[in-house]
């Protein structure tokens, strides 16, 4: 029973309060003994999210975070936040509360978990300044269940404060490492919750979208017993007396997969790169979305469902995650994402064509430069206004010793890149699964063949034609929001410099 | 066109065959060259699995491997094998087949991959070796795609067989190290392919179940700066000049993001122990599936979340994998997986009784030991006839610091096992929330404060109740059907000992 609790939450109300005998409201506040699951009480907790007119004048209970207090004379107004939605609450000198009380619920610091029960009421002002805009709480008790710190490392309205309102109007924003240092903080603002349900979307799309294509879920190990690629930017474990490696993707296993016949896979893992590299766009662990699949008779039965898999993953986003891109546009105000259907094709060659009109000089076997990406990414967009294409046919010869080569035209690749707002995020390919040729090409690669000997032994069994791919879970987040840093984008991010929280 | 494709595909025939000017079907058969995605055909390859009377007369093309051959005279039988199905194919002198065609398909390597255009013809008597027993197909031509060595390491029907077969019969089995090192032809056997479409599926319920349930998914680092239980059974990582360690589980994050107001979180990833166990049940490497939840007032919200999560799953694999579950039957017979609802959950003390009335001396703070665990099961098997059962209020001296101690009786904590078939899956607790009776229980465990003050940290700023648990998925694949050994619902298992493929 709800009055239980309440008795019980008393034992640490100030001295001055205490003294005050004359405080009629004295067990309808204090701070709560620790919640140990003492007891099972059939009190409703109603979300904040729920309060809306239509629950006006009902008695209800909430729990939710100080967001912020103001006292002012007889009265104390609160805004209650519970994740994205927050309310306004009323403590006021009355029937149900003291004086003592409203100076209680007016020091509760902010960020404090609180318990309260009150009146819904409807109001005739709209409230601008919280979600729930037509009705208020009156406060009739409050219990602290959770006291924070008065000190808070960061301000939560600084947080999800634009760039541009803090320099224009001189007020304060939050560097990203304060961010990240304080990063439990750092994700209870509108914006960091609405980026990673954003991104716990992304990752459910994807799913649903591949199981529905009769696509297999598998695991693939991350501790290896050899670094597959020549050893370079691999992080080395310690595996008991031995040596081992973290993988840099799941590509083998995949492979090994579509060997073992199951036709169409698919993982989400972690993807590990010792790359010391510190630009807006790396991490050393990120998470990997990779597919793998067998194909008839041509990869791009694979590139086209690789692509339809992304079509489908923005379609769902733009549909059930409306609210939630707004919020992250408020602060980081960006252009709707846009793609076509089905997803725009560029062969290499057009792409280079492109570029060399557009001034760039560059070797028809060259590689991409992080800026001509870029540019490219803009003049296809003004060309064919879309944020989202496929790069086709690359050069072989900046690809890696096991995609294949294509039969009419000994420099280029049957491999292609995608691109999301001008930033790849996805590389993938055929993939040689002739053991012959596989051996050739790791031989011109100047790979030890001893070091890939269970790979290219994978493929003496009988293999399948198959090709696949890679994304970056946090780019795809960052470029579909329009966010400009990948940090913003990983929980607890991983670069060369930060290892922590 | 398909005729495009036929003809240049008589490359590499044998030269034997060759010299026969009189082959009239030389066009009709061949080793095909390697698939580079030369041309997109708009040839349809029908499923083995469709292939039913319903098709009867109808001329169709099938990818498919050659799982078995024998030659009889002028005729030549195969079995054609597509993942877990497979049909009966036969190659006959005729119109359509020539002498040397016969014997072309006479000769091909078991396992390869091949193009076979056939007539679908009903049969008289069923085909009871082959999954399509109604019908066969009668061959018209016949294109190696990829041919697989002649020797295999194992074979497939070996593979498959019941050790008791295998054992009565004196017929061959394979053992545990051969398939391991074979993987990718053992994970091609019908019971590998079960195994590992089933375990997709728990992913796939496990995740739909938490998101009807409006939990969150989110993806936790496995690269971290301190070994955070002590530093036992963890691996080291060189990162950069320094040392970093891989996460023993998700616990640390989940919770983080608890107090960044996420409220209910799963996710699915690594988990890393550097434990030197060689057991029929641990994995230095395994997939965790992980939950945590903040609950209003009794740690049993969190603990009946996770149950149903758990039952739902069991539901949905015996009602969308009965295939898979009778495909693994036929090879390791047992009984089907029996769970109630609501789940049993028996306190510890309970259970204690009952080991204690079947003659085990244990005492009151004592951990379950393998043996005590299984014979447990037994026990709550006879007397409840449930495989899942849920056991309630462990030792607090048995459970890891964070554990919440159950506040009316300091021996007792508020956590929790879960059991499948006698062996524990899930392990979990209400966690400390409040950061100074955490610091307390961390000395008590005579943990370094400063290794654990970025986690006693995150609860300064206001952390509601909370509770969570860690389920391991190869686990819950095994028990559910019923397998003994881990290695078997591990697709490339790493354990002390292996490392490799």
């Amino acid at each position: 029973m709800p009055s239980a609790i309440a008795s019980r939450k008393t034992q640490e109300k100030p001295r001055e309060i205490m003294d005050a005998a004359e405080d009629y409201a004295k067990e309808r506040y204090g701070v709560s003994s620790m919640i140990q699951s003492q007891e099972k009480p059939d009190r409703v907790l109603v979300r904040v999210s729920d309060l809306t007119v239509q629950k006006a004048d009902e008695v209800v209970w909430v729990r939710a975070r100080v967001h912020t207090s103001r006292a002012k004379g007889k009265q104390c107004f609160l805004v209650l936040r519970q994740q994205q939605f927050n309310v306004q609450a009323l403590v006021a000198v009355g029937d149900h509360a003291s004086k003592q009380m409203v100076k209680f619920a007016a020091n509760i610091n902010k960020e404090s978990i609180i318990d309260v029960e009150g009146v819904v009421r409807k109001v005739n002002q709209k409230i601008g300044s919280c979600t729930q805009q037509d009705v208020e709480l009156h406060v009739q008790k409050i219990y602290v269940i959770s006291l924070a710190e008065p000190r808070l490392p960061l301000q939560l309205d600084d947080a999800v404060r634009p760039e541009m309102e803090g320099e224009e109007e001189g007020r304060a924003t939050v560097n990203q490492d304060t961010r990240l240092d304080n990063r439990v903080i750092d994700l209870r603002t509108s914006t960091s919750q609405a980026v990673f349900r954003l991104q716990s979307g992304i990752c459910h799309l994807f799913r649903e979208t591949l199981i529905n294509k009769g696509f297999v879920e598998i695991q693939t190990p991350k501790i290896i017993s050899a670094a597959s690629e020549g050893g370079a930017n691999v992080f080395t474990v310690s595996y008991f007396k031995n040596n081992a490696y973290l993988a840099q993707s799941p590509q083998l296993y995949k492979q090994m997969c579509i060997c073992a016949d199951f036709e169409k896979v698919f993982c989400i893992g972690p993807v590990f790169r010792a790359e010391d590299s510190n630009t807006h766009r790396h991490l050393t662990e990120f998470v990997g979305l990779d597919i793998e699949m067998a194909f008839n008779y041509h990869y791009h039965e694979v590139v086209e469902e690789i692509a339809d898999t992304l079509v489908q993953i923005f379609k769902g986003l733009q549909e059930r995650f409306q609210t939630e891109i707004q919020t992250v546009n408020k602060q980081f105000p960006c252009e709707p994402f846009k793609f076509l259907e089905p997803t725009l094709r560029l062969e290499y060659c057009e792409a280079l064509a492109m570029l060399r009109e557009a001034g760039i000089e560059m070797g028809d076997e060259e590689d991409l430069s992080t800026p001509n990406e870029k540019l490219l990414g803009r003049l296809v967009k003004e060309k064919y206004d879309t944020d989202f294409y496929i790069l086709d046919k690359y050069p072989l010869a900046v690809r890696p010793f096991y995609t294949m080569p294509d039969p009419r035209n000994p420099k280029q690749s049957n491999s292609y890149d995608m691109f999301m707002r001008g930033e790849e995020i996805l590389s993938g390919a055929q993939r040689v699964h002739d053991p012959q040729l596989l051996t050739e090409r790791a031989l011109h690669h100047g790979i030890d063949l001893e070091k890939i000997k269970a790979y290219i032994d994978s493929f003496r069994f009988g293999a399948p034609p198959h090709a696949g791919g890679g994304i970056g879970l946090e780019r795809v987040t960052m470029l579909f929001l329009g966010l400009h840093n990948i940090r913003q984008t990983s929980m607890f991010p991983r670069d060369p410099k930060r290892l922590t929280p």
